[in-house]
């Protein structure tokens, strides 16, 4: 092709040995369809999960992992799986790949794990990086470790700089909005779990619905592509585009700009992750019809109808040890909320109020991190009825 | 950056040389006012245009080039630019980049000249790739020549390709439908040149604008991206989208999709074939908000409306010295209608004529290929009061 580009035409044909933290959750389960659908370029070396051990029993008989780490008890008759650390399964000489998809803080551990140990994770699990920042960066490239984005937007940002040399001059992070998009914040009062876990795009786990109806879920976003992408927030901008068809923009300092566009759907940007650099094929993927699609629209946010988007930035922003506290504080607003013990639109008010107690670290160590969240999520809860994390 | 991204911070500073053919039109004006905007990073060696004689001095004063090629006369006063033939001034050792911004069919000598040299080619002029197609394309990879589309269509596509190593599945060519997009064609029977100059979004020069308002253009690119992107027809897609703010898609083979956004502006494809792979901030062009952009709108287009469209693909597909003399035709029609001698809608009857009277020779050399043109300009002009060629 002239322009001096190289199609990679022979298409390396080495199987891949992955590890999904997070196998039954939403993101790890649409892994595993990636994985059933080319089960030449795959391998399942190690799978983690919560307690859903049904659907795990079953993803064992399936994929035939040798390792295993899970809260649940999948002892008999599975003899060939070994029980493991998830420190210890991410780092095994074998891994290539390390899906990181479980909820929340409590991942941080094995991503830094994987990346110390240099292998390449797809991040799913956007609080790690929130939480950790730079320091997560430092151990990818201090091990020769890649962090790759499985989060629809940031991939799409990762997307459009594939092949660019120079840096980018913004990034243009869309957001659906969110499940209220179309109500004020003071008529969300009593809006109940059920009511708030319906996403008008997007079909994804309940923490990051809930997110995504408070928009903490897109200042997460803004904080993770301020560290994945090495750009200052002011150079991050954020557009209403109801329909979850553009999954994000980059400027550039000409003034062109690149959108990465598909269908509402991760499988996109999980296959990307897992295949890159190269493109695949996937009959079970949906499609978009680019040349029919739309009207596509763009709305500046207003940015004062959602209290935890500027919460987040606010302290976000300010780095240290506030992001890791942010990000707990977060988990447990949103576990109380899913469990009936506060309202709606006390979730600013409760992460707030944990962000005000805390004392700022200004250059943690990953260990004040992992104890500043932990410290977020039990201060948290501790001022209400302690409910068990929902995942 | 994490991913193996390689930013090129050090911003590459040497000095490229370039020639710019058509250098009083359109393009041309544009593409010296980048090298106006960054004296350090651009040197005029050659400049050729037609017969602006007042503006190529002024340019001469201006950039003070080596050499010069023109059908005017400016040789008091100018000592210092020895005139040269085109295809020579291409071919000069000290060439690094040669603009082919002429206008029309005889363009198609100086960017084979130039590819032969071993030469980067930023190609306006998608008349020599439609004519000539892989020919172009193997005399740039028997020399390595580099051919970087300046077009804004084919530069969005260049843009969306990028650093992907895998074959694009399908290219998305957007249309903003022209001057008459709102009309059917039997209604344009009595359009005036000055009415068919008026285009909705694009301010062009005179050819591609009533190119634009047949879509003949449209089919022109196709052809172009069909042989620049060594893809078939039939993975070519055209979608109406009226406010020329996405210039292009590609869609992937695993259903991602990338487009390039940008003003309505010829700015940014010419700077970025200019400085390409680098980016580099210019005040001077305008600026696309994306954040508050649209609604962006893509409809399937209607291809029974627009006779030239359907003629032009017909015919192109075909190969060999079909599309020579389609291009020829076409030149030929639109300088009849420009100068009163046919109708609006006499324009692709005019093209078909001249086509159906040819008989084509399947595997043409480029000697055939100028030769099917100038007999396409040449018969179409001889059937009818023959006008001067209107650049």
């Amino acid at each position: 092709m002239p322009g001096g580009r190289i199609l990679d035409r022979s298409m390396e044909r080495t199987i891949k040995k992955i590890v999904i933290l997070g196998s039954t959750g939403s993101v790890g389960t649409q892994a595993l369809d990636i994985v059933r659908a080319f089960p030449d370029r795959f391998e399942v070396v190690g799978l983690c999960n919560g307690s859903n051990t049904p659907l795990l029993k079953r993803q064992i008989d399936e994929f035939k992992p040798r390792y295993i780490n899970t809260l649940g008890d999948v002892d008999s008759g599975y003899g060939g799986s070994l029980t493991s650390p998830v420190e210890e399964m991410v780092s095994l000489p074998e891994v290539d790949f390390v899906v990181a998809a479980t909820v929340g803080c409590a991942g941080m551990s094995s991503a830094f794990a994987a990346l110390e140990a240099g292998k390449t994770l797809g991040l799913a699990n956007k609080e790690v990086i929130v939480m950790s920042g730079n320091l997560l960066i430092e151990a990818a490239r201090r091990n020769n470790g890649v962090i790759i984005p499985i989060d629809s937007e940031p991939s799409a940002i990762w997307q459009c700089l594939e092949g660019e040399v120079s840096e980018p001059a913004r990034l243009i992070i869309t957001a659906s909005g969110g499940t209220f998009r179309d109500r004020t914040w003071s008529s969300l009062h009593d809006v109940t779990p059920q009511q708030a876990l319906q996403h008008p795009t997007w079909d994804m786990g309940d923490k990051i619905t809930i997110d995504s109806a408070t928009l903490m879920n897109k200042a997460f976003e803004v904080i993770e592509s301020r560290w994945l992408f090495d750009i200052p927030f002011e150079r991050i901008d954020v557009t209403i585009h109801r329909q979850s068809i553009v999954h994000s923009m980059v400027e550039f300092s000409d003034g062109s700009l690149k959108a990465q566009l598909g269908p509402t759907s991760m499988g996109q940007p999980i296959q990307h992750a897992l295949f890159f650099p190269q493109r695949q094929p996937n009959k079970n993927l949906p499609k978009l019809d680019a040349v029919t699609m739309g009207p596509l629209t763009f709305e500046r946010m207003n940015e004062a109808l959602y209290p935890c988007f500027q919460l987040a930035l606010e302290y976000g922003t300010q780095g240290g040890t506030y992001p890791a506290v942010l990000a707990g504080a977060d988990e447990a607003a949103v576990a109380l909320f899913l469990n009936g013990y506060i309202k709606f639109t006390q979730i600013p008010e409760v992460v707030l109020e944990t962000l005000s107690k805390h004392e700022n670290t200004s250059e943690p160590s990953v260990e004040d991190i992992g104890n500043s969240a932990r410290w977020g999520i039990e201060s948290t809860l501790a001022r209400h009825k302690k409910p068990t994390i929902v995942n």
